[in-house]
């Protein structure tokens, strides 16, 4: 059975916020032709493999429907999914949506040309009729930062999905020396499943040891030992929307240097965490936890930025960078996963998804971020 | 550790076939700008996530050396994995080997029409300097459609993983009434990590009873129950490269209508292997299975193509179906699925992964294919 769209006018509200912003960024464009899946679901629920929306920029109307496209294979989902929209149905779902809405009579319609290939491209101009095509850049994008209050309880679900499994996990000893791995992350991604999950966010990291210094270490067969820092990234998809954690943890004994990198990447995630308000400017987030690992003398091993938007993809707008610009935007949900890696030696990452408010932000990873000792 | 590259001389004599095909398509041409990730890999062996390769239309000289571009990140990655070629260190990969090729003083630059998307090109275009950019269309697919023998090996590897868990799982019989869809599915996916999957090829599908009916059933918490049909599709990935088997067995007493609609996929799937020779236009050896269940009057309830291309992606040229055109190349390796899908009644599908000769195909995924009633 396909998902269940969202619940009855959050996809029209959607519209009616994509046509204030169209308007802004084209004030020339009728309408806008959405063809990346991931916006087409968001604007309209519809989660098929083929498919595209056209909204307009002025309020819809009798004669200016927004429109939705997909082939025969959808006929049923489209309906049960999105049955709120016109269907045209064709294997051609943009060049249909063009003749459609030349069809209305219109000048310029803004496609996405982050996503939409030359190709297509081509095709669409060849079929335009006199149509302007004219370039639009992250316009959905962007209003995917803000969610609204189900798609932050389907992320918060995903994010208790992380938090159950690896809980589980550590009650009853998975993470322990001789293990590789490879098994902890099978264990990790099944657990979720066993606790909700519809699908794994991302592939799953567990990183041992000298591992754990290289940030994206893909899981291998290397075996966990005594003493090893045990870095674990991993998340949950709930309802189309994902989770994202990072907890670094240390079998049977910390080091010195252990505790001590352990306790400055958790000084800068609480930092990261604490400055992640709405308004603030993203690069300052950054600076917030990037300043006290620079403090340290750390600065050079803190190799990425501080995080990115979560939601109906693992990686989506606002990138937390040093050279973001922007600011942070009442509602976003945004991981803070600031990290210190030492090659050779070993590495702590610890990662949480938050949702940013005009006060103090709100976790939805719940687990503990104290450097437990694993026996 | 990133993965091997291919054997040495394996990508530059992939890069030499490349461009003869140039030379054919575009005459014109000066050199091809590769910038689809999986083309990248195929030409170059690199698997970074930013990445493009140049590679001239005359055999590569001193001052036109084939070239790739990556980004920091990846500068270590990139001299293990292709260290053969020149690198133009950039994050606007595109962009770098453009205006590297653009020194070199080329007229016009072909570039891949059905990936590169409308703002790449438009930045390309801004940057060109005079250089023509003319869209190519699968010239890079369609060399993969052949596979050398180290390819044909790693596709076998991971079809013999996923033959042996499956064979784990009807042993110990997890596949019974009373589990569900997902805890096989999950069964599955695990035996086939524990056998040396370094990947899941795509989401596996298990579905049971009525819904086998559905092509691409997504497994649910749906339990198995005595009389069902249950029908497997799944695939591991070896070095980069997948399988793909489908088998449809019936739990513990089969019903005469389950066998014949059994059997005559069966057949359907032996006439389909039985076609598959080099040579033979694509839509004739889809009409070979096709003709077998139109003759039982099943025909409108094969609802898709006969198969499709496998290997370094689960589905890549050539597609195998009614409307294909062109034919089977020798050293293709394709997938031969037939189905008959009765809406709520269920489905079998039947599906090999198999090498195109001259003479008789080689059938890569070994488990029998006779209707196994599990008990």
């Amino acid at each position: 059975m396909p998902p269940a769209p969202p619940r009855a006018g959050a996809c029209s509200a959607r519209r009616d916020r994509l046509r204030a912003a169209l308007a802004d960024a084209h004030p020339d464009a009728d309408a806008i032709l959405v063809t990346d899946l991931v916006n087409v679901r968001y604007l309209s629920g519809f989660t098929g493999s083929n498919g595209a929306v056209l909204v307009w920029a002025e309020p819809a109307r009798p004669a200016r429907e927004d429109l939705i496209s997909t082939d025969g294979r959808y006929t049923v989902q489209v309906g049960e999914q999105a049955g709120d929209l016109r269907l045209v149905g064709d294997r051609e779902v943009a060049a249909a949506l063009l003749g459609a809405a030349a069809d209305g009579g219109v000048r310029e319609i803004a496609i996405e040309a982050d996503s939409m290939t030359v190709a297509t491209h081509a095709r669409l101009l060849a079929a335009a009729d006199g149509v302007g095509l004219v370039g639009s850049h992250g316009l959905v994008e962007r209003l995917r930062e803000v969610k609204d209050d189900d798609e932050v309880a389907a992320i918060a679900a995903a994010c208790s999905v992380a938090d159950r499994a690896l809980a589980d996990l550590v009650a009853r000893g998975a993470i322990a020396p001789g293990r590789t791995e490879r098994q902890v992350a099978r264990d990790l991604e099944w657990a979720m499943y066993e606790h909700g999950a519809a699908a794994i966010a991302f592939e799953t990291i567990v990183a041992t040891g000298a591992n754990s210094a290289v940030p994206h270490h893909r899981p291998t067969g290397d075996v966990l030992a005594s003493g090893d820092f045990v870095k674990l990234d991993f998340g949950a998809v709930v309802d189309g929307y994902h989770s994202d954690m990072t907890r670094t943890y240390v079998l049977d004994r910390a080091q010195d240097w252990q505790r001590e990198v352990h306790e400055l990447v958790a000084a800068a995630a609480t930092a990261g965490r604490e400055a992640a308000r709405a308004g603030t400017e993203l690069n300052e987030v950054d600076a917030a936890a990037r300043s006290i690992i620079d403090a340290a003398g750390y600065g050079e091993r803190f190799v990425h930025g501080l995080g990115h938007g979560v939601g109906l993809q693992i990686h989506e707008a606002p990138s937390v960078g040093s050279s973001a610009t922007g600011t942070l935007l009442d509602g976003a949900v945004v991981t803070v996963e600031p990290g210190v890696y030492l090659p050779g030696r070993g590495g702590v990452r610890i990662e949480d998804t938050i949702v940013v408010f005009d006060g103090p932000c709100r976790i939805l990873t719940a687990t503990d971020r104290a450097l437990a000792v694993l026996d």
